[in-house]
């Protein structure tokens, strides 16, 4: 594998699309990216991330089948795009990855978290994100930028400050686990500042 | 659980859909019967469906994405339509269930048996079928059958003949090892005879 895998990661309104978009403007000046987010990537991703966020599903939905769908996106965007563009010694730059499905199902939703993990095993084998960033502020400040956002809020936005709260900290449980992959990045600062830290991060491994 | 879980297996052409309408009608007229059939159901269910069968979906599904949405229409089934209708004392008529996927995905398509099981498992929990009737026929009639319906055929049917020949190999060998939960029927006969059989065998469980 030639390329670099990187993936971003936090709660909602974190500002995750945000450097993503800054980080692939940049760095597609000299190297060759690709930009994915999960649930999509794919035409099948994108289908199954409509079921996913759809509001108008009144139906509750099944633990295990939340579970399924998110690995369903997650094994047929690992190779049909994300092996293939490695391979092509490409840098990734993808939005949401294992460690979401960690921290909202197993933390958040309360599915076990040894379910989780094997589930996470059969979607993407072996392949590890290189390095993840994980930008994380305090539940106040993301509900707060939820709600000055215009549009309306998808069915995992919809949910608890609780459950929120739960899967914050998720993730820090996961940073605090997963040192040597996963750079924990204070997301109250400025947009900029974010963006350099994580350059110089990206740049120690090109 | 005071219900009655049945299913209905077997490649397709077999004549379970028939065979169902038959019970229902039948079986209806003294009972609470509900049918479903898998994947679908409910909404979640419906949507899954038309990912998997939809023959303009022109990229290759990853085996473990197809595994996956399989497993989420059954969770979302399971726990959203066949625990209520067990407790509430219906009997339960299931076109396709986990033997579907043992036979499709592990001696079809070939994903290592101790996935599809596993997946299986936390797809249903404990919640294993009644019985189960297993419809058999050789691959060349049921390829002539699908060769005579006017509609398209979905993605499933459009596989090629070998992988036909390893589901029903597939079928037969769980038949073998489940026999206390599997009926095999042979499905060269008449309508008529088959579903007396079938009949017989329910009301030994009713």
């Amino acid at each position: 594998m030639k390329g670099i895998f990187l993936t971003f990661e936090g709660i909602e309104g974190v500002g995750k699309s945000t450097q993503i978009a800054k980080l692939y403007d940049y760095l597609s000046v000299d190297y060759p990216v690709i930009q994915v987010r999960e649930p999509g990537g794919t035409k099948i991703g994108m289908e199954i991330r409509k079921i996913l966020l759809d509001p108008s599903i009144q139906e509750p939905f099944s633990m295990f089948a939340e579970l399924f769908l998110y690995a369903a996106s997650r094994a047929q965007l690992m190779e049909q795009v994300i092996l293939p563009a490695l391979e092509e010694g490409k840098i990734i730059l993808c939005d949401r990855f294992i460690d979401s499905t960690i921290a909202y199902q197993a933390y958040g939703a309360g599915v076990p978290l040894q379910d989780v993990l094997q589930i996470n095993r059969q979607a993407i084998g072996n392949h590890l994100p290189n390095r993840t960033y994980l930008l994380d502020l305090p539940i106040s400040i993301s509900q707060e930028r939820l709600a000055a956002r215009s549009k309306g809020k998808d069915r995992m936005e919809q949910k608890s400050e609780d459950f929120h709260s739960r899967v914050r900290n998720g993730y820090l449980a996961l940073a605090e686990d997963n040192k040597e992959r996963i750079k924990l990045i204070d997301a109250t600062r400025s947009k900029k500042s974010i963006f350099k830290e994580i350059l110089q991060d990206i740049k120690s491994y090109i």
